[in-house]
């Protein structure tokens, strides 16, 4: 199957606008937009994932109930303030999706809403009542750019991806927008992510699709251990390439299933290497494990650990600390035969040899960590499953951002 | 009850000496004692609990086998080397415990043998022929500082603490002494704490008061969400206070279990208030929570929330990042009328009522937040259950600490 990178984000995909505005939702002397919408030219299949957290933004609710027919036709994402622990929070996700609804004509209930920033301060409705006029006015199949640095709160670098695939004999183009950083364990869904697909697929395929493909891309993700309470993925399919609907699986559903990947873990990167405060992404490969979900589990937690995010941050091969890692995994698995292997662009060293210490060339292994992305290659000897896992180094920076967010 | 808080630490029971050595098993020119030695009179009853970690450490193996009688006379312990994940480390471990018998004439199975330091050192011999005799030459009943300082590692301050109470009518004493510092999410014993009783009690009722008591003061202290491998919590008590034995349940029980929880949380305390990097110790106290295992989660997680840490550093009542963790708390509870109040020394202010915000006086609170000592008192209005947990800020000097640690 062939599968390409291209250009354009969240408006890649056929028949998809976006644009971004400034509604003055903090500081009204800010530089940066603070809301963004996404409009398909018609109304598509939609599907969603959500934070597990408890506490959740009042969005969720409001879209979980628009996303009940399975149809949507635009996503609406502030910045600045999550809307969650608010009293009046559905009123306002409600109001914003009405306004949005009342600029463009589309139905209400197809706009899917989203808010990312402080929580528990109360949401202005002004804001929106003069950024959505000009988030419709501005709508261009070259706007993803905008949208997509309008959705960044500490994100240092914005988030988007694209790739064609065949379905039906049709070239189709997925793609879409994230925004991650801070207070991301990803348990559902990303911070936020949204996604546009000209692929024609039914909208429980769709979903299918998204609770199987965020496994192992998205919910493998931590930066602070942090789920958030907003946590959201949403992805629109407008039908707009031509292909014969994707209705069941298939050859047609695996090359979307591939395409959700490759969009999903190129996410799941971005999001894991611009993580508060950080310097490197590092990336664990559990191999030979028992079970798929105890691959998953482990490297997940290797990416978690505070002690070895620091030891990243300092350049220390400190092995020790991923085996400690390894060995409070809440799985059942042997823990007397583990290998650990530590690379990067400038080559790779192994540090750890049947859970015991090796001698190895320190100096190279310094060479080695001090790249921007890092893989620590753990062989469990105990099985045969695989999984990876992102995430980021703990760093100065992490305590000042968290030190000094809200005030 | 009659319950005092006395001098003296590991030696404040009757009958029992210590003193700490340097043996040279890191830098040899470091000018900090690296082992320690607590020593009875006599053979006592004996109870240990250990890491939950699946990868543990060589002295974790060694003790279960040589408490499995219920007797020991003799703790042992080095800093500077964990030795974990070494092929050697029971053999070194049983080594030191037989240096310790020959220079005391006690039984080799009646050594609490313990390490704490760097994982995956192999770790040497010879600091410890010259170090053990050093301890048992220096042996003292004013011993305890000196020991309590030998088993530092990053730990600024040392830890020490005792009790007295009442049993079958003669005054008994429970003391001891703890390192804490890094990698502590305790799950079964603490990083380190050895306690001495001269209070005659059977080594099964010993086990039972222990197990029962780290589930409230130990395991609830998390300082970086990293269960270290070698957290070892053990007991020597050796019936010199001449009380009955206590081998049943009773009013002698309870008393040596409200003076074993005195213990426990004092130490509780001072670990997490010692946080390597810390500027405070975070306490949350949770009220009116269905069941005692989730008001114990949820006290537990929001100590364990990077950003809430983060928060509490730059003094910023970010009560946002308390429900956010409150909600990814894996258990079953209500979280829509959730109260927050924020206190210290300096007073108390209300901060969320009924998981909504609410206005509050930030300069009020900045105060509060200014002092050494936190609590964050939260009410989830959806039973009757209560907990605490111990915690600390999250700050650079943790990152500078762990990114530097090994090297």
């Amino acid at each position: 199957m062939e599968m390409k990178h291209v250009e354009g984000g969240v408006c890649a995909a056929k028949g998809f606008k976006a644009w971004g505005a400034f509604g003055g939702l903090g500081d009204p002397k800010a530089d940066k937009d603070d809301m963004a919408l996404v409009l398909s030219e018609c109304p598509g299949a939609a599907a969603a994932v959500y934070t597990s957290n408890k506490v959740k933004a009042a969005h969720i609710l409001v879209d979980k109930k628009h996303l009940e027919n399975g149809v949507a036709q635009a996503m609406l994402c502030n910045s600045v303030n999550a809307n969650t622990c608010n009293a009046d929070g559905e009123e306002r996700a409600i109001a914003n999706a009405e306004l949005v609804a009342k600029e463009t004509g589309i139905s209400a209930e197809d706009v899917i809403v989203t808010s990312t920033g402080v929580i528990g301060k109360p949401m202005p409705g002004e804001p929106f009542e003069k950024g959505i006029p000009e988030l419709v006015k501005g709508l261009s199949a070259d706007g993803g750019d905008k949208a997509a640095h309008a959705i960044m709160t500490t994100d240092t670098l914005d988030k988007q991806t694209a790739v064609t695939f065949m379905a039906g004999g049709k070239e189709c183009t997925l793609g879409g927008m994230a925004k991650g950083s801070g207070m991301i364990h990803i348990n559902m869904g990303t911070m936020l992510c949204f996604m546009t697909t000209d692929c024609a697929i039914t909208a429980q395929m769709l979903q299918r699709a998204l609770d199987f493909e965020v496994k192992d891309s998205f919910n493998q993700v931590s930066i602070d251990g942090d789920t958030s309470t907003n946590d959201t993925l949403s992805i629109i399919a407008n039908g707009m390439a031509g292909n014969s609907v994707i209705n069941g699986e298939g050859e047609d559903f695996d090359n979307f299933k591939a395409a959700l990947h490759e969009v999903s873990v190129t996410f799941a990167k971005k999001i894991a290497g611009d993580g508060e405060g950080c310097t490197k992404l590092i990336e664990a490969h559990v191999v030979n494990a028992p079970t798929k979900d105890t691959a998953r589990l482990i490297s997940k937690n290797i990416i978690c650990s505070s002690l070895f995010k620091a030891a990243m941050f300092g350049n220390d091969a400190n092995w020790g600390r991923v085996l400690c890692a390894i060995g409070y995994t809440p799985a059942d698995f042997e823990t007397d035969d583990i290998d650990v292997t530590i690379s990067s662009a400038k080559g790779s060293v192994d540090v750890c040899d049947g859970s015991a210490s090796m001698p190895f060339d320190e100096e190279k292994a310094l060479e080695i960590l001090k790249e921007d992305e890092v893989t620590v290659d753990v062989d469990i000897n105990d099985g045969e499953s695989e999984a990876y896992a992102w995430g980021c180094d703990l760093t100065y920076d992490y305590v000042k951002i968290n030190g000094e967010y809200r005030s």
